[in-house]
């Protein structure tokens, strides 16, 4: 399971140990997902993406849980079957209803079939959207 | 400029025009879209994505501008130009600051990461995350 | 124009202009695109693209008409503005018509969407569709 | 299984009832796919979808198995595995024969081939393809 | 097992025989992957795309160790898990270590992450980056 | 050009100068990319961005200029011209030839290539690569 197997706590290196315990303290959770143990193999790499994440997911001009509809989405675009997944998780415990969820998802749609219909009828930008 | 022309107001057939008329007054503006205009090719299609973007874009259990800043995400992830400046248009009219703006792009490119480590890594999908 | 510029036939050895020679009858005309000029700086990569297009191409158990318009279908997914432009072009020429493009593109469009929709969903292949 | 789990007809309220019965009248079969019934938590959203797919499918200027064949191209290219067994199998039961099967496949791989070649090499459009 | 099934040496025509004893003899294995099995029910193209893998896979400017990790990059940015988990695999067998496999992850994440970053803030290409 | 604009050293605040103070340390050049310009909207993001993309680029396991030539090759995969052309620039200035450059090319294309053959044909993977 993962390339290189998952790190589980007890046999981690301390600079590891110590963003696991980071992540607990921060999601308020004694459970480590397994993209963590699995990123575990490079320290250097876990603790980056870590700090990343928890910088970029904490509340500021988005609340957390619109963070996480836009993670969902991009992860759909992408047809990334684990981050579906457990962003979905994320989002239903932060109080994503299933209509919250079925809007979401109606945009992403969309937006991916226009996107294509803009690209394939070659549409010039609009002026007034011009930079 | 795109592929079979665009058809402006005078030069559309009535039932173009009806679509024309009705963005219009949904969204309280005499500008159409070049994309409406490409896509006019084909008035079936272009009566089907209107009525389609009309009701996915209505405010619901997600505001309009949440809907327009998950559109963004989505057209960022796939690279389309057109759809990135006209939807980031549409948000600024919308009241999109640039704070907001620059966490869902933050989020955005978190996500385009962090779905290529979880495949990469070959990470399964975590017990409790399963549907 | 071309990250190491476009080479012209009278500027070309003679491996390359043996392939712009074969392209011309071929396709029997006396363009040589944009493409094959860009690659034309890696003779061998040159030759076998241009087999492998010529092979994959030819009429088969699809027709010429019904392959070019795969080829914008999936070029347009993928956002590829030279590819949408030049693959429009030539189905134009082998006989597309507007409405032929028209429904193309709608495929396309909704394709897109429900490829997410599923993916969204986390929808499991139904037993019957199994390999 | 889906996220939000499947409804199946004897638990679906009228509305949802209403495209099931549609879907089985028009295709033709007493089955629904999953894909269906994991987007009936949204019925608004699965009316909409069901009446775009079947105005878009149905016979026009392309024939059916043809716009099944651009549907698999494009399910292929976003790497959509519901999506592609799916319409592989609908495909198959509208007549594709493993030699048209291989052919769209082989459109398919060499468009998202060239596709890249044409963007990394920096090729401008030809001036007889601009729109 | 794959859409058409896997054809076995055994019950091989001579043409797919021919490029399955080519695949062990270039690679010096006795194991002929799913890939080309799969394939087989393509004779033509089971040669035509061997025939490139070998040609593009042989050691040139680049060592085919590079090559093997370009290859996943390109796996892992399109989500294909098949030629993840084989290339992967090939990469290991021709030395990638953990640290190499960890290097080229945080690369491939860096670069979808800064790709949305530059399409979504709508960055012009430096005058000095031009061709 | 970009969609706040560019911010020049001349009008950066302190944070913002720091880091293009330490973009042209590193890079021995006295040149800021628009890429940053425009990131600069955003410090801490800006600030982020730019110690992770210095971290990943540094030598270690693999060479800079094979980390170029990944960041090339996912930057094709996605289609962003600004990427491609820039990086394309920073590998040149590193030393790649056009032999090399062809050489990514070539695998990147086939790999985007067999990605889709191998998810169309629907290929399992095979039991000696599975994790």
């Amino acid at each position: 399971m993962a390339t290189f197997g998952l790190i589980e706590y007890a046999d981690a290196p301390a600079e590891v140990r110590a963003v696991y315990d980071d992540i607990m303290a921060v999601r308020n959770t004694d459970y480590i997902n397994n993209f963590w143990k699995a990123l575990a193999h490079d320290p250097a790499g876990l603790k980056r993406t870590w700090e990343s994440v928890k910088q970029i997911m904490a509340p500021g001009a988005l609340d957390p849980l619109t963070k996480e509809l836009i993670y969902i989405a991009v992860s759909v675009t992408n047809g990334c079957g684990y981050c579906i997944a457990s962003h979905t998780a994320n989002a239903r415990r932060a109080g994503m209803t299933p209509e919250m969820f079925a809007e979401m998802m109606a945009v992403t749609g969309m937006a991916n079939e226009t996107n294509r219909l803009a690209s394939g009828y070659q549409v010039e930008v609009d002026s007034r959207s011009r930079v």
